[in-house]
């Protein structure tokens, strides 16, 4: 914080922050990148995450987990499997399970990552945007913008075949308005949240 | 709104949203985009801006301006030129003013574009992000992501060079708060904002 006041105080820039590779922010409260350093963790500092969405099955580094112990941030893990054969189709129940762990206003702010930030965490903000109602080809062009020459066929073929339209009836079980940008912010919201505040939809 | 209301009842999805190309958001009330068509429309309509910074020389189209005027938009235009030539730059004093109007909180939501969201938009962008202490290659990078195969040596040179200090030095004559990600905003605030609330920054 220190070099936040000083900043304030001789107009100087402060330390110069390291954002992990591929980092981006995807939503109001919802980050994406890849495997976070020891040197992005002043940048980390700086997004106050509540929570982590982590793509990948090996075990969180010690030296990560400890950051996020000092900090409160919970971790929630989803091993999905970094393969490159084509024949290899990331779960559909996973990417499920991750997006209800991230539109779970909650566990806002949030960083998605996985190792490079191109292929499970794109699939997963992917899925994200389609419940978001973006259209195929934009869900296809954020993919690309991360994962480059990297694009993966097999990611864009669960792209297109993932149901969302299933996931959200699932969703409905549950009492919670949508959200979007602005206004419209797509969001879940439960019960007890639901109540303590009138929905944000307006009819103007 | 239909869509939503009906959204909420019956569960569907309501219509298809098409971000304009090469869409991203940038930061909380900073968007940046490639430039915006009609079909366009119906997703920036989610993000209720309060102001476009627009970056060509060339006059804005009578449908967009009228979209704009409908929705009580304001536009800010920087004539960039989209010149090619290696030999061409972009000019200091226009990213400048244009920066003084991108980090002024009273314009957010604010959208970012100019043709492609590459070049022009992607210089913005990047200085924005020196401005708020990204190290240089994290701001190349970003910068690239979205440039892509189009990225120019020139852009990159303009980023390295750009002085920032100046900038700041330059915003110090007014009375502000900085602002980050989360408690950390970095935006500016002018005296009478100041005065109303607290600074956000605590030193924990």
């Amino acid at each position: 914080m220190d070099s936040m006041l000083d900043e304030r105080r001789d107009g100087s820039g402060g330390d110069t922050l390291v954002p992990p590779v591929n980092f981006s922010m995807v939503e109001e409260g919802v980050y994406r990148s890849g495997f976070p350093r020891a040197s992005n963790f002043a940048f980390i500092e700086t997004l106050n995450l509540r929570s982590i969405i982590y793509l990948c099955p090996e075990p969180y580094p010690e030296e990560n987990m400890k950051y996020l112990q000092s900090r409160n941030i919970q971790l929630f893990q989803f091993g999905i499997e970094g393969k490159t054969e084509p024949s290899v189709s990331i779960s559909e129940n996973t990417i499920t399970d991750a997006l209800k762990v991230l539109i779970d206003v909650r566990n806002h702010p949030v960083l998605i990552h996985c190792k490079r930030g191109k292929h499970r965490t794109g699939c997963l903000v992917g899925c994200f945007r389609k419940l978001q109602n973006w259209c195929l080809s934009s869900v296809f062009e954020e993919y690309r913008s991360f994962a480059g020459v990297k694009s993966r066929v097999t990611d864009l073929r669960f792209l297109e075949s993932f149901d969302v339209a299933a996931l959200r009836h699932n969703l409905y079980s549950i009492i919670y308005q949508y959200q979007g940008y602005g206004s419209k912010k797509r969001r879940l919201l439960y019960k007890e949240e639901t109540l303590q505040k009138p929905p944000r939809i307006t009819s103007n």
